[in-house]
């Protein structure tokens, strides 16, 4: 099974369950996903309702199982047994009957795009409601409706977890993503799905430059509660964040930059994208939305972007009961997996080097090229004294990589060659 | 009456009168400029003919009341009485029969424009002359034409005048126009209406942070007399400073930029114009033409742009009849008004901010977002959380607005509320 | 005779040699180049075979006089009397016979350019072979080909030579070609050419600022020779750099960079190019070709650029038998002498100055500009008042001629003037 077809069966197991920033759907998905990579601890934590975090505070949590409308005759109009999608998010314990006109202010629809349902929430102003879609609800018939819901919202606790697999320094690579949203698929089935996949990448690595932090949470109040317990570890450690959602589908790849697009995971992300074959699109700091706002804000200043397939707000799937399965594949979360990848080994591998000769080597009497060429090696001899030729101690790989437009992982290769044959030395910063 | 009608009926007041770089044409005028606004003080200076200012020497005093030039028949081919700009400007006294190709020698006109005259002066090269359309000097006919000038070119003195509206600092904001183009409309009846105008607005400002000199004086050698006296004040003090010349037309907005384009008067106007909704031209230093060659010039680096509707040189009418009052309106006006006083109070609010929580502050708990948001409150939510994004006290508004793609005059309230509740603090610099 | 005429008769004359690395016919070359400027002197040098330079060695020394390919039936397939490229360059001597099949081994050809045949050459793998065109190759019939090639391989030196014209200061301008192709007019009996003319030129000057060093060598091993020899020196005193090579033709002109496209030799050439008047290709350092490779590698940090007319590897005659004397022409090496004396030009004037009044000086009373103007006068009158607009102490006439888009040689009789009459000073830095 390719890393990609794993990803998408834990996407599909993960999906039925009604998350959102508390409850125990949560601490289900987290049981999940702990099965898949046994040997990788989880770390978990529960943060208590009432709570202070940043400018926040954590709010009750929120449980439901059953919730349904009926009609005037008794039908089932919506039922959260059919998608969790038709009941807005945290909406608070109801059983009422109302007339179709008092009911529908507690009906969402979409206008523009009348066949699929919204995904809606209300965490902090207290309401309840269901949504449907704007073909059913034009055609609800006069008469009372009977609006059932069975939830929860009581103290109880935040749910976060996790991972840290050391390397040689405690300097730190960050991953992120979120465990709130249900019954999405690439918003948010694929992002979790990708962190444990990268778990399993990173935890098999024979040696590790760098120290692995992988956290899940909820969005925004998560994001604020790991950074009220965790800056000044992250600002001491941290060299580059990325934050991972809506990356299970298959039509592009998009970067979100930092607020002045200019920190390590920039250089790192774009690199790689830009030798990635395909293109990529790049959405400024202004077009940002998920948890790159908390990292990135003012005075935080964690080096993060938002890594992506299609953009959140973009695809017209997004927020809605069409991201679905069908929507993600196993070659789009594979894409995801083989991008991030290249980024962990461009910044395993990535240093500033210096030659160790005045002027060119004699690459031949060192058997690195060709004493016959072909237009395969040709390509390689080239990188090989591009590389050479902007050694000079001021560039680290990515520098060179866009300096002699060569994708790093053509360059890591090469610069091993050339420090076991004594042509090359890191410069120590 | 709009601010816009009140500058053109002033345009109208002082466009008969045959103003040059010294006479009195210029000291009428200033009567006229300061009976509009009676409150406050134009300070006036007269500078002694043969003062050496900078390089260069103050000239004798000219005025002319008549001149005229008649044909063979004595008819009167051309009179000052139908417009001053008949007669070069300096001319030297003069009553002379000259037969006509001798007198053609004295004869300015426009070949490419045949229906219009040209503005022509001699101001440091003794002359005589007259100024008609090629469709009148290519039908004169043979024979005697008698010249009258009733001028006098004698020791005297250069006026100028300025207005200080002081503040809380001693920091200025610099205005500059001149007074020293006689009948022409844009060029230059519109400057020393706006100064006016922009006095009045500024006397009027419930508070002022900077002090504001507003500075009425002849081209070139009026810009040289004034720097000759109050560099090193204006060096110490002067924040930034506009130079306001054709500003009268409903065409376009320029700028031209300072020396270099980096001052902070080319980030002010450059900004207000972006987003003042119609399209602006934007000119290099080396464009440059009026009092901006004197204020930015090395060693008196001023930090200077020059403002105008359609700029000076480019426009067709520009230094012709045609420059007159049909050429401006009062919706014209109005518009260089509003695009000062934007700059206005683009710099009274400009400050560096900080937010003051970390991660993103919880906006709807302090009712600075709507619970249910509209199209409308939607633009005025992202600007203020791109404002709060950016406010890491590293950025002025200026750049936070060119960061955010939002104008100014949308920040400035969303700042003042920001403060009120504590979630920003003014970074001291 | 123009100069361009001398420099091609000089390639004329030099094109039969059988120039390779080392060798006889190198000597033959400095001896004819000498010739022409008996009143400068080559300073020669022989560096010993087995010598180490940088990382590599100087190899034996090869000579050839004589090298055919007879086909089955006696008749002389190619002959190095008809040309010195169809013997590949340094190969071994040889006397054999061998079936055609074993034969194309040895032989060279472009299958792409059919009716040309290549110029190849195995300088550190031992080799031997023949050149000719696709059409000649595919017409051999069957057969027993006899190989002679009456070449020594055996320790001697290599040859390299280099002009010094001192001047006030030790600071050098540096001027490299090289000596080592044989028979191709272009690529190279152009640049030899282009250096005697410059040390004519040089050598004229009435006066000169900077001394100029122009040194002859074979390319790669030969730089890498001077550089072994002379690298503490020229990182003193050489201030800027330029390789000469492919300056014979009549195409374009093209600039190679050096590796970050920001030393003095950059500007220069590329202010120098940009006013030219005729277009000219950049090109930057990961297309160099030439001795910039070395002169510019890491650690040695030349600043030089390399000149081209059409340049090396892009130009479709480009090491074949088509670089003959039809390709370059005594216009197209004028131009290239053109071009060089500019740039000599401009090295010599470069400064920074300082304009020595308050706003701009008066310049009628100073007859720095007509009373009556012209568009002649026009053009003229605008570069100068832009030149003292920008001479405020900061930028060098590079970076004036850039901001007021005016070439250099228009602005250096300007600079004269205005330091005549007292208008300007020099900055010392």
């Amino acid at each position: 099974m390719t890393e990609g077809q794993k990803m998408y069966e834990l996407c599909r197991e993960i999906f039925p369950l009604n998350r959102s920033i508390t409850g125990n759907a949560v601490r289900e998905t987290f049981r999940i996903l702990q099965s898949k990579i046994p040997d990788i601890r989880f770390q978990m934590h529960e943060v208590e309702s009432g709570t202070k975090v940043c400018d926040w505070t954590v709010p009750d949590e929120w449980n439901c199982d059953e919730a349904y409308l009926e009609g005037p005759d008794g039908e089932r109009i919506v039922d959260m047994k059919d998608s969790n999608l038709h009941l807005l998010g945290y909406s608070l314990p109801t059983d009422i009957t109302l007339p179709l006109e008092e009911m529908k202010e507690h009906i969402y629809y979409l206008k523009d795009q009348p066949d699929v349902f919204p995904y809606v929430t209300s965490y902090y102003s207290p309401r309840w409601g269901f949504s449907m879609t704007y073909r059913q609800f034009e055609n609800l018939k006069p008469g009372d409706y009977h609006a059932v819901i069975r939830s929860t919202l009581e103290p109880g606790s935040l749910t976060y977890g996790e991972i840290l697999i050391p390397g040689d320094t405690e300097d730190e690579i960050f991953f992120s993503s979120y465990t709130c949203h249900p019954s999405m698929a690439d918003n948010e089935c694929s992002g979790p799905s990708l962190i444990v996949a990268l778990a399993r990448y990173i935890a098999d690595m024979p040696k590790r430059r760098y120290s692995y932090r992988l956290v899940l949470a909820p969005e925004t109040i998560g994001a604020l509660t790991y950074i009220d317990r965790n800056l000044p570890h992250m600002k001491e450690h941290v060299k580059a964040a990325f934050n991972l959602t809506c990356v299970g589908d298959d039509r592009t790849y998009s970067i979100v930059h930092s607020r002045y697009a200019d920190t390590y995971a920039d250089r790192v992300l774009t690199n790689v994208l830009s030798h990635h074959g395909k293109g990529f699109d790049e959405y400024p700091y202004i077009k940002r939305g998920s948890d790159e706002r908390q990292y990135q804000a003012p005075g935080v200043d964690i080096p993060m972007v938002c890594f992506c397939r299609s953009k959140y707000h973009i695809y017209p799937e997004y927020h809605t009961s069409a991201d679905d399965l069908d929507l993600i594949s196993p070659e789009g979360l594979q894409g995801s997996f083989d991008v991030m990848v290249e980024c962990i080994n461009l910044m395993e591998y990535n240093n500033k080097y210096r030659t160790t000769t005045l002027g060119e080597p004699q690459l031949g009497k060192r058997g690195l090229v060709p004493t016959m060429s072909s237009k395969e090696t040709y390509q390689q001899t080239l990188a090989l004294k591009d590389l050479i030729a902007y050694a000079d101690g001021t560039n680290d790989l990515i520098r060179i990589s866009e300096l002699i437009e060569q994708p790093v992982d053509i360059l890591i290769p090469l610069v091993e060659r050339l420090l076991e044959c004594g042509l090359f030395e890191a410069v120590e910063e």
